[in-house]
Parts: C-alpha cells; sequence; structure tokens
C-alpha cells in the first residue's frame, strides 16, 4: 500500500473496504473518532432495543419466570458459545461469568492444581495490573511455596524452569500493543512441563485467536472492549476439553453446581466449564455482551483482522509522513504480525496531547507514564478516520495545542 | 388486627396503609399477584428510563469518558452509600461489588485472617446452598485444617467452640423465612471469641437491620430481591469499620487497587472496603440497583417493616381461616420477630400447587422438597393483593386444579 497523502486517497480505501457496512451496527456519536475501543467499545445498535426488551418485557412483565421463559438461566453459555467461535474454541470449552479478575483466580487456583508440585506462576513485568495482583493475592493465600515471579517479556522462554506451573501472559500488551506468538510460546510451556493461561482482553474480536489449533490450555478475557459488550460486561474463560476432568476451581457457586435448586449442603461441581459459574450472573449486563459478540461474529475474526492491520499501518505511515519530528517514539511493533489492533507512542508531553486530541473529539487514550494508546478497532473505524486523527494530531503539534495547564493536569482516571 | 372476612375489608386495609402509594414506583404486570420479589424483585418505573439513558446517552455518546463525567468510577460507592443506610452502617462500611457468592469469598478468607489459629467456619445445615459452597471450597483451597462446620440452627450456641474463628448465617432463612436474632447471636458469638459474617439476601430492604447497633462485624447481601436491582444485580459487603485496618481480602484486583491505574506491577490495596472492588463492575447492572436501592431508601425501612409484618400476619390468618384442612403446615415463625417478609408452607403436594397457583399468575415459588413460599414485598403488595392470592389458593385447592401432570412434572429451575 502506498501511504494516502490526501483525505480522499483514504476515502477512496474506504470505497473498497469489503466490510465497510459493518460500521453501520454502532451508534457512534456524530463528529467523534473513536479510538479508544479497546478500553471500551461503542454502542452496537442492537443492543439498545435488546436492553430495553429485556429490561421492560422481561424483567418488567416476565418477571421471576424469564429465568426459564427468557432463557436467562442459560444465557452465560448462550454467550460464551457465540464467544467460542471469534477465539478458535468449541462451546463447551467457554464460559461467561464475572470479571476478568475473577476468572484469572480461579484458573490460576486450577492450574497450580493440574500441575502438582509446581508452586511458580510466571509473568511478565509488562503484565496488565489486575493480571499481577490477581496472582499475587492467590499466592498469599496459598501460601505453601506459591510464588508469582516476573521477568522481562524478552526473557520468558529462559525463565521456563521445572518449578513452572502456569505461565500467564496477556497476548496483546495493553501498552505497546505488541502481541505474542501464542503457538511458539504455547509450545515452548508445553515443553518445559508448564501450562499457559492466556488473557485475551486486547485480543478476542481483534486478532484471530485458535486457542484449540494452538494446544492452548486456559484463557481469560473481556468483554466490553473489541467485543463491544458495555462498561464492565461479564468476562470470559476457557478451558481446553483435556483439562475439564480434573478441573478444580476455587470459587465455588450455586450457579457451578450440578443442581443448583437441589439446595444441597455439599458442593458437587457442574460438569467442565459450567464449575466456573458462581453466583447470579447480572443479566441486563449479558444481554447486552450477547449484542456486541453477534456483531462481531457476524463480520467475522479473518475480515476484521485484515482490516486491523490495514489501519494500524495506516496509522503508523500517517504519523511517519505527518508528525515527523514532532518527537512521538512507536512502542508498538513494525511487524503486523506482532502488533493487536492499537498503535502507541512515547511521548514526554503524551498526556496533554491526548487531552488535546480528546477535546477535539479525537478519542483515544493514555497510559502512564508516557505512553498515547490509539485503538484501531476494525468494525467501526474508517480509513478517513485514521486520516482525520493524524491530520488533528499534527494540527496539535503545531500549534502546540496541548500546552494548557488544564491539559497538563491529571485528574483523568481511566 | 380482626382477620378480614371480605374482600373489602382489605380494601379498606389498603386504604389506611401509609405506604400504599408506593407501589406506583413499580411497574408491574396487570393481573399478576406477585409474590416472589424475594427470588427478583420488580421492575422500578424509574430504571427504565435510567437504562435507557445509561446506554444511549453515557455509553453511546460519553463512550469511554463516562467513566468520569458520568461517574461510573464512583458508581459502586455511591450505591453502597445508599445500602448503607438500609442496614444501619456508614456508607464508609459498605462497598457493592461482584455477586454475594464472590463476597462471601472475600469475607470469609478475611475472616479466618482476622482470627488467626482458629480455623472453623461455622454455620447451619439450613443455610442457602451458595453460602455452603463457598465456605467448602475456601476450606479445601486453603487446607491447614481449614474446616466448615455444620450444625443444625438449633445448635448455633452451643456450638460455639474455641476454635470457631468465623460464624456464617443467614439473617433471614431462605425457606422458613425464620430470622435471627442478630444482636444475640452477634454477642453470643463475640464472647467466644468468634466473628459474625451475616448474609442479608433476604433481609435488605425489608427487615430493619442495624449493623453498626449490633455490634455486626461483616455481611453480605444480593442486589436483586428487596432491593429490586434486576435480575442478577451486584451485590454488597460490609465490614465494620474496627477491622478495616486489617482486612485482609484475598481477592486482589485492579479496582481494588490503592492507584488502579498507575498499573503498579505490584498490589497496595485502597483504604477499607474500598479493597473488596476487584474488576470493572458492569455498570448496566449497577445503575439498575441504584434505582431499585433509591425507591426502597424513600419509602423507609421502619415503614416497610411495619407494613411487611401486617402483611404476613394478614396472608398466615387468611390461609387459617380459607385454606384450613388442606394440609398446609405453616413453616415460618408465628411470632412476627422472627420472621422476615415471607410465608412458608409444607405440602406434600407443594410443587404442582404451586404451578397452578403461578398459572393463574399468582407468582410465589417452590423450594424442595415440598416448601411454598409467599413473599410479600411491603413496597408493592397490597393487602388485597393478600386476599386475592388466598382465595385463589382456596379456589385451587377445592377443585384440586393442582392434580395435573403439566403440574405435577417439575421442569422450573428457578
Amino acid at each position: 500500500m502506498n501511504t494516502p497523502t490526501s483525505r480522499s486517497d483514504a476515502l477512496e480505501l474506504d470505497q473498497k473496504d469489503p466490510i465497510r457496512g459493518s460500521r453501520e451496527s454502532f451508534l457512534l456519536p456524530e463528529g467523534v473518532i473513536y479510538l479508544d475501543g479497546n478500553s471500551l467499545g461503542p454502542l452496537p445498535a442492537a443492543a439498545v432495543t435488546r436492553i430495553d426488551e429485556v429490561v421492560q418485557r422481561e424483567w418488567g412483565r416476565g418477571l421471576v419466570r424469564s429465568w426459564n421463559d427468557a432463557g436467562w438461566i442459560d444465557l452465560p453459555e448462550r454467550v460464551a458459545g457465540k464467544i467460542a467461535s471469534l477465539i478458535g474454541a468449541t462451546a463447551d470449552e467457554v464460559m461467561v461469568a464475572d470479571s476478568t479478575s475473577i476468572n484469572l483466580f480461579k484458573l490460576l487456583a486450577a492450574a497450580l492444581r493440574l500441575r502438582p508440585g509446581r508452586r511458580v506462576i510466571l509473568s511478565v513485568l509488562e503484565n496488565f495490573g489486575t493480571d499481577l495482583y490477581v496472582a499475587e493475592g492467590l499466592a498469599i493465600l496459598l501460601g505453601d511455596g506459591v510464588e508469582l515471579r516476573l521477568v522481562p517479556t524478552t526473557e520468558i522462554e529462559k525463565a521456563l524452569s521445572a518449578d513452572v506451573g502456569v505461565l500467564m501472559l496477556t497476548h496483546v500488551d495493553f501498552r505497546s500493543g505488541e502481541m505474542h506468538d501464542m503457538e511458539r510460546v504455547t509450545a515452548k510451556a508445553h515443553e518445559a512441563g508448564a501450562l499457559v493461561l492466556w488473557d485475551l482482553a486486547h485480543s478476542a474480536g481483534a486478532v484471530e485467536v485458535e486457542l484449540d489449533a494452538y494446544g492452548a490450555d486456559l484463557a481469560v478475557g473481556c468483554g466490553y472492549k473489541y467485543l463491544n459488550g458495555g462498561p464492565g460486561a461479564p468476562a470470559f474463560a476457557f478451558v481446553a476439553r483435556r483439562h475439564h476432568e480434573a478441573l478444580e476451581t476455587p470459587l465455588w457457586g450455586w450457579m457451578g453446581h450440578a443442581a443448583a435448586f437441589d439446595f444441597d449442603t455439599t458442593y458437587k461441581p457442574a460438569p467442565g466449564v459450567k464449575r466456573l459459574r458462581v453466583g447470579t450472573p447480572p443479566i441486563l449486563s449479558l444481554a447486552a455482551l450477547e449484542c456486541g459478540v453477534e456483531t462481531i461474529a457476524a463480520i467475522g475474526v479473518e475480515r476484521l483482522r485484515a482490516k486491523s492491520v490495514a489501519l494500524t499501518e495506516l496509522f503508523m505511515a500517517l504519523v511517519d509522513q505527518q508528525c515527523g519530528g514532532y518527537g512521538f517514539e512507536l512502542v508498538s511493533p513494525e511487524e503486523a504480525s506482532r502488533r493487536g489492533s492499537q498503535v502507541s507512542y512515547r511521548h514526554p508531553d503524551g498526556y496533554a496531547i491526548m487531552q488535546a486530541l480528546i477535546a477535539g473529539d479525537v478519542i483515544g487514550d493514555f497510559r502512564a507514564p508516557d505512553i498515547l494508546r490509539f485503538g484501531l478497532a476494525p468494525a467501526y473505524i474508517r480509513h478517513a478516520d485514521v486520516w482525520d486523527a493524524v491530520a488533528a494530531l499534527r494540527g496539535i503539534m503545531e500549534t502546540r495545542a496541548w500546552d494548557r495547564p488544564d491539559f497538563r493536569a491529571r485528574a483523568r482516571v481511566t
């Protein structure tokens, strides 16, 4: 691809985009260029009617009967089945439940049980906060030599020693967008006798993931980023079928019981991933997640990934072309196969620059200490949006519009 | 009160009901008598507009900015503060997070840490499934002599031996509606050196609870029953302020970190109950919960409790009067001070009888093996509804309308 040199070049690329129509499946506010779908995906058009139906018809008129009549009781499994198709898993290997953090806790504890004698959870210093905190909290809770060991990403393979029970990695790094080679890393971990737990927060719905084909053991993922499930949407968890029989999870709730409504005094786990359910699931949020997942599944991961690569390449090329000399240092890998659906730059004034962009309705986000993060979600971002975003960035740098006390003052929490 | 002998007597009681207007705050389907608000509370009228606003304006147009601009980030605390007023706690002692089951796990683990050397979780055989499963799962996870010990409710005080770290009880029993004397039991446990963890699932929003006045240590509760927060609404957790400093919870997530957005590699718990947050909360479900809680708080617990007692007394008197001789055995305590907001009867054909009632739009529920459960939520149930429900029950018994194969076949899951 030759880098476009005008907005009309970008518009031409949009004309040729085989999934250009999918933007219509989202309700995006007029005039906003939304490059933060990796933090919170936008509202799927289908969700408005669906949530209203869940609220007024199912809850309001159906009342408690809707657990059966509207199928709420099976909603986690139904949504999980649809997510499975996006991550190369079969429906009975995936469950929707709780948050990513809680699912990490379940699966890390289960992993240690599956590898008795191996007490180390190995991860990387660059991993997302919650992944590390969950592991740390579990290690302290369990005691007995259980340890979270952190190494730089570059040292993962070297660190796969004989005491490692589980390697926990986020497939696409939340800061840099760097993507691990899932197949290779999984194979290396298996050679060393360890399991791998993949966090797919920045992968599911944006990049191709083939959990079964790559022999993955365990995975968790997020519903509110590229799956567009709404703020705080429930998360998912994957367990390869070969681990189902021996799967021992630590959070035992009635929804994961083999016969929840018998109210036995002792716990009997439901088969397979059904035991990953714990308490009663939040139906409104689940219904929204279903809309998001269906919208993404209808487009297809392969086409999404192809466009994602095109958008991130375009973004990087345009930043080079338009914003060279302003001190942006590319953090994301240049090689497409090692990059997720975002592009990140380091800049000493990154925070203020991002505030200036947001004030101009180009919404990306900032990650401390100095990273500007641009999520290029292929389902609704156009090539022209990329053009406009980079043009806005150039304008801000040219005029030093970011250099204002209110943009420099850190107040934003997300 | 003289037991009414006609529907017009019941209507007269409704005329004198000081909170008769509060029914208008709920959208109840025409013709349905809803006696299952102890399973799923009905839709608060305010929730329809509010959820639509959260979906279309906050999520749709605000996008990720709504974490700050719409106050999503503080929503759990905001709702918790409103729940605090319903359970005799202060706002900084309550947090909304996850499910009741997950909160039980957090607080049981914390309780054992607060009572080192005492390894027994004491509870009763009659407790709700999930409470027991969570404790059992935690005991197995921790090993090291941690044990869930179950006794009949009548033996609680005798069982408070020196190895009991925490007594875990559901304040109002889900089957019988029997209510523990929270003040007395808490004092007895404290005398024995144990903490008490109260499950308020069937209390909050229906009976008066004075956690601080009774010296309670820990509590959890449910958002979707008498708080009318919608199906699977997030749950709450209470920790008395005197335990905050030493509070060690086992589920460490980024939302419970002292500085979530610094993305430190190590966990530093936020102050007090803020550390009970784990992952990202489900905002749609939380927004609905806020509407439910506000609706209940506006009525006031004292008035709700007074009416609840009147309704349950009326129900029992009318069943005696109208359905004597049909074999209903009262399971709930006759003494008002020992009864929550429900009335339960044992009947060998209970399941089929409840199906017949539901088919006639009188919705109660059934709990195995033989219990018919009638929730009399004071915020929206009228004295005339009680009359009509008992009249329907009498009709079903007179005509043996329940004696049909489809009513006998167990299919219902909730």
